[in-house]
């Protein structure tokens, strides 16, 4: 039996061109003398839906999806993601279901059992998780359809769940298993997710064949990584990372593979190239040509170019410097430099008169009142209005350049540097950005070098810096870290050895700054735990205040 | 039996405050002789607590309450909120519980079995649901705990659900009930809170003692209206709306009473003191003490101005106006008026030098290219900075002043006119803006006459008018309830005798405007359908675009 795993970018509630590349993925995977093709989780609208969901026109459409699929199925077996009316009046109305196709007909429909409902899901708000599971034949062969999530509780280790689909389907002897994910990046995940492929081929014996979706859905990057894991948990083929591919597989050559090809990752590479991808898609999904951002000399928005230049080309990539009387003579310097390293546009928009018209403007309500953060926010304000301008008349998106460690103290202008579409740094702390930055630069310059030797800062008075009003990186960044991905609470994390007064002071902070990320844009999430729908916390609250 | 019911404004994670408002009320409970007090749900923690529930410390600190309340509980019951770790391993790691205190101990703990997840509530995120009730004693009475959502499920009707509390309790005989919430409001929910509880007293024949909490949580506002209800489903009491009770009642006289004494309600009104709590509490809970707020001579930055001073008291509002050379004298008169009316400050800053320098500025690149939306968006953007720049200098908070039709089909400008720390009619339709109009005029003038019957307008080019982009908001409005509050699909909302273009239209807009309500303040919410958490939509999703 040949099987083919399809490795696509869906696009959420684009039915028609969900149905176009699946069936242009079948074409092919009959060129490939497939039995059968596999796509990933609810592939038919897109993951995650969120609260389309709760249309009945949604589902409608996604099931019309289903309808058309099934013709093209003479011939080969389908098996593909919908979400489907649960017909039982108890429970919530809809299922995470799978379908398999087969001459024109529905074979086989599994639903989804274990619901992720933690961090970025919330598939509880929307699904009734099934409780019993079974296998199917085609072809002469049992073949057990599973949803990503449902090999996520293994010998039940996964305290969130109280049954294993796995642990039922066996008993049928299925000759192998299909699974259909929708399993997001972050750069510890991409390992993790492989040892609980390879976790569940060695407890059951049997080849799996796992089909994630690749794309990103604004902030939420999948990175494929497709694999094929023999019964002895080798893995026989692992798909690129982060692009599109088609694969047909011979059942039992891959029962006879010796060799393990697991491929080498690298932190930096996959944050890197989630990035790209990330940009990449929001622009065509949105069906955006161009990017805007404002270039400071600094590295983060440095960074930011690189990643908007590498994902939409050159030529589709503005920075604008706005310098003011309190930037350095070397930021510009170093804007320009990268610029041209890059090769993409710049221009150079002083902001010294709208300032001034602003101060005039505001004389007689401020008087002799002294310049305060009330002055360096409308710096970082008339920034934001000018990219918006440019963006606004030439139909550019505008990329916002903070990083995690700024996002998470709050260090930042709301309506001004914290403005954009996308934040695209906003999940790698300072720390990572050099590191970041040392991989981007590993071949040639592309940064140049005394952005990233430079201290940080946001040159908004006379000699300002970061570490004016936040603790080195080097101590800022494992304390945010404990508190943010590890969620320690100060007791915790001063046991680890940091100070007192500064874990209370930062831990404050980062409470305090709430109210900005609540209207920060969205960020490209690559840690397990990203500002944005999977870190949620009132603005009110006055926990560690 | 003297039963007390608390119903009281509670700060998440501030525990010491919430620990003094338990104790005060305790005093003053053993002043009125009760033999129990019943606070409401998580009322150690304040609700929702969110993801601060994910930190041990957290809930360390919250069982800290309870184990200070018990030290009060010398000669009186206490019934209190908290969440709690859940000692099994299976399962999720918390319950959201109820404990029964009484002379220093914890006599008895009852968890919550039916965890909303949907809307606003993520509850299925942190608790586990117990499975499992019971009744305990307590001076010779059996005393049913159940905890807000746990009563929604009465004669199994609820298809969310497939246990229901208290069928497992009337077992047991008990001789009333305590119900412990958090139930937000919203202007449909307070008539359905009430017949439910009715419901479930006349179902299981016992009097039930309904104790909800009061006051906002940012976007979320809880109105109290706790309740007493006879065995025979008479109201007994049922106490304000909007504000601090505690009442203690005698179970004997409770089995007597024959005079249903439900207090009649009205939308307006109810919406009204809502807006005017969730302005209120806002300040407090944020320790700010006075707002700003751009008036245009329009009906909503009207009804945002007589909110807050009812709020915040006149002294401690500012309302700026900001001509330019679009808008009509009399706007400027009738925000003149408004002011006076309600005897809040007023400044007038002209925006006209700002509007040139940035024309000169950016005159290079954009040339002799025609004014468009971009030099709209300049002008909305200047307001909201210079709101943004007084702001910060006189430490005010920004109030946004924008409505429900306008956030839904994306009529306002990113960083301009949607700045704000809070959106205070964001969840108020055009239609009902109007409507509240009348109700705050209706013993006499407040908002100007002129201020409500001009055609509405952004004033951001010559002659503009809203329904110049837009339909009448007589039309618009209803379209929006369908697809917004009723999840109703194109066709759906077409079958009800609505323009198919103009539905296709409008609902299109609704989706674009998704990457601009990402980045709003938060809105207060009245309805049962509010943009925030309660509302979650993907920016990239293509559906019905």
């Amino acid at each position: 039996m040949r099987i083919a795993l399809a490795q696509l970018n869906y696009h959420i509630g684009n039915f028609d061109g969900n149905l176009q590349l699946m069936r242009n993925a079948i074409v092919k995977a009959k060129s490939l003398k497939a039995d059968l093709i596999c796509f990933s989780e609810l592939s038919t609208c897109g993951y995650p839906p969120v609260d389309f969901l709760e249309f009945r026109d949604f589902i409608h459409r996604s099931m019309n999806v289903i309808h058309e699929l099934a013709k093209e199925s003479f011939g080969i077996g389908i098996a593909v993601g919908s979400p489907t009316v649960n017909p039982e009046r108890a429970g919530k109305d809809l299922f995470n279901s799978a379908f398999f196709l087969s001459e024109g007909k529905v074979v086989h429909i599994a639903h989804k059992g274990l619901l992720p409902n933690y961090d970025i899901f919330d598939e509880y708000r929307y699904f009734e998780p099934a409780k019993e599971f079974s296998v199917f034949e085609f072809k002469g062969k049992k073949i057990a359809i599973t949803i990503c999530e449902d090999i996520w509780n293994v010998d039940n280790v996964n305290p969130m769940y109280d049954i294993c689909p796995m642990d039922q389907m066996i008993n049928e002897k299925p000759d192998f298993m299909l699974n259909l994910s929708a399993s997001p990046f972050c750069f510890e995940h991409t390992q993790d997710r492989l040892d609980t492929i390879r976790n569940n081929a060695l407890r059951y014996k049997i080849p799996i064949f796992y089909c994630n979706c690749y794309g990103s859905q604004t902030d939420i990057v999948f990175d494929g990584g497709s694999v094929v894991v023999t019964n002895n948990g080798i893995i026989h083929d692992e798909m690129p990372y982060f692009e599109e591919c088609i694969r047909c597989y011979d059942l039992n050559e891959i029962n006879n593979t010796q060799n393990n090809i697991e491929q080498v990752k690298i932190k930096e590479d996959l944050i890197y190239r989630a990035l790209i991808l990330g940009v990449r898609d929001y622009f065509k999904k949105m069906n955006f040509k161009s990017a805007i951002l404002g270039l400071s000399g600094g590295i983060d928005s440095a960074i930011t170019a690189v990643i908007a230049s590498d994902a939409l080309g050159p030529e589709n990539v503005t920075g604008i410097l706005m310098p003011s009387h309190y930037s350095s003579e070397g930021s510009v310097a170093d804007a320009k430099a990268l610029a041209e390293n890059l090769g993409i546009h710049y221009e150079i928009i002083p902001i010294k008169d709208i300032f001034n018209s602003y101060e005039s403007t505001l004389k007689p309500w401020f008087k002799e009142l002294p310049a305060n953060v009330t002055e360096e926010n409308i710096q970082a304000r008339i920034r934001g209005m000018l990219l918006m301008a440019f963006s606004n008349k030439f139909n550019h998106i505008l990329l916002n350049t903070t990083n995690k460690s700024e996002m998470a103290v709050g260090y930042g202008t709301l309506y001004g540097d914290l403005c954009g579409g996308l934040a695209v740094l906003a999940d790698v702390y300072k720390t990572e950005i050099y590191k970041l930055a040392a991989y981007i630069n590993r071949d040639h310059i592309r940064i140049p070098q005394s952005s990233i030797e430079k201290p940080p800062s946001a040159e908004l008075r006379p000699g300002q810096k970061d570490s004016d009003s936040l603790p080195e990186y080097s101590i800022l960044d494992p304390i945010l870290y404990q508190y943010i991905e590890k969620r320690k609470g100060p007791n915790e994390i001063i046991a680890h050895g940091h100070n007192q007064d500064l874990v209370l002071r930062i831990l404050k902070m980062v409470n305090k700054a709430e109210f900005k990320r609540y209207q920060s844009p969205p960020v490209i999430r690559v840690s397990y735990k990203a500002f944005g729908s999977g870190r949620r916390l009132p603005i009110e609250g006055n926990y560690l205040y």
